[in-house]
């Protein structure tokens, strides 16, 4: 009954489940809120067949899901989200989804970056961790949009990893750390020696300034994707699965893991509240653990 | 009353415990067994404490709560068992503390390897995982001993990792890469410009052969700690605290997760029993998703 009426009546229950929810997170900001939360959007196919929906319809609902987290987080005071939409082992699944994974990411993306969106409403950021090169030319070019497009936004950040796994985010850091090292060491080279110098890189790194050449912790941490954003406080992983199937595996050592049994379709408000609680019961130990490094 | 009658009570007890868990593991092993489970022994000075006990003492009953699971896990066909013993991080501790838990491992080491020991009753190979030398001489030297004392043994694999952190052994795995890495470019060069050419090192690696000198994710692999061991397939973190503190972040990437609210000197038989029965249940799921890769 669609009426006058009925959207009324829909209208005011949206606006007191608004003051609500504003109330339940004005009271849970009295505790410590978790700068940044990641999730593992687990178990979009299994929604599916388990109401007997197309595959497709899974990854849909799991869009609004996720939008309506966002929403949540960022209103709670929540400043970085990072999702794990895609990893690169995923490009293994069959061609026909993971084709229709690329098209509804590409359409998401598109969708976001336009005017009415929850990301100018929030004025996010949006980042894309991952080998970007392994996606598709319209997604690539889609992503790349909605970064330069929200470049300039600093009140929250939205990270999407996508085409990613945490052992090639390392792998990538080392090989930047290399490339970074080479260039200093060749620059050192040259100022002490001069460009015409004979004398090889090899000798060089045979002598004295050995240590130079050492890659730290510190220039892996620099070459992350993730380099500017804090660790994760809460990693959520729906569909009660315990494992971090590699994804921010290097950013998750004081992060409290957290598996509901929820779809990720299904994960809710009541999810969040929940894990903030969690969270602020550990935090002050979290909190001393990390004053002890 | 420990007269001669209570004592055959106890041994018959005792001898009744052991049927009954052989009984338990045989029907176990109707299902998957994993090979490697690892575990991050948390709560000893919290156990210590929560019954006025001195803080030593906390240790040393965890210590006795290890010995028992290694047995179990051995009796169960469980080929790897790796432990965090001590961090990095915990060299930050107090320094009393810090030498008493040096001493306790020191003394427990040696009797590790003691004839009459587990380690000679299940043929176990002893590792330790970390910057040994952080340590002080004498540990280093009891750890050295123990390697080598049981490096023929071929049975059963028990990894302690002490002095160490993930990130730690993954910045050590990269060093090790680049200096494996120069060393064959190196080799390369002297093969084809002979010793005593001019060209730089440099020059080559902005030669066609750039790609020689990626370091790949296998050498990465290769230069682990704990290469050579399989992943851990399940890990245990008591104290009901889900996080990784640093602990094996590489290798857990399938790892089923598990944080039972037992303290790590109150771990017993019946919370193995429950990990493994948690991973029988997953375990077709979690060899799909390894397929997948």
């Amino acid at each position: 009954m669609e009426n006058g009426n009925g959207r009324s009546l829909s209208g005011m229950y949206g606006s007191v489940c608004n003051f609500l929810r504003r109330c339940l997170f004005r009271v849970l900001s009295y505790g410590p809120i978790p700068k940044h939360i990641a999730f593992i959007m687990d178990g979009n196919r299994r929604f599916a067949r388990s109401r007997n929906l197309k595959e497709g319809v899974g990854h849909r609902v799991g869009f609004m899901a996720l939008m309506s987290i966002l929403q949540y987080c960022y209103e709670l005071g929540v400043k970085y989200v990072t999702v794990y939409a895609f990893s690169i082992d995923n490009f293994n699944r069959k061609p026909d989804e993971v084709q229709y994974v690329m098209d509804l990411m590409q359409e998401k993306i598109e969708e976001l970056i336009k005017e009415e969106s929850i990301v100018n409403k929030y004025g996010i950021k949006i980042n894309f961790f991952g080998n970007l090169n392994l996606l598709n030319e319209p997604v690539r070019r889609a992503a790349e949009r909605a970064i330069a497009a929200t470049a300039g936004n600093t009140q929250a950040v939205f990270s999407v990893c996508v085409a990613y796994t945490s052992t090639d985010e390392i792998v990538h850091s080392v090989n930047e750390s290399c490339i970074e090292k080479r260039a200093s060491i060749r620059q050192v080279n040259l100022n002490s020696n001069g460009a015409s110098d004979n004398n090889s890189e090899i000798e060089y790194l045979e002598g004295d300034n050995l240590g130079a050449c050492v890659i730290s912790l510190a220039d892996l941490e620099r070459h992350m994707y993730t380099a500017g954003c804090p660790d994760p406080d809460i990693l959520i992983r729906t569909s009660g699965e315990a494992r971090l199937s590699n994804f921010l595996l290097w950013q998750t050592t004081f992060c409290y893991l957290l598996a509901p049994d929820a779809l990720w379709p299904e994960i809710s408000l009541r999810h969040l509240v929940w894990a903030v609680l969690e969270y602020q019961h550990v935090q002050p130990y979290l909190e001393k653990k990390k004053k002890q490094l």
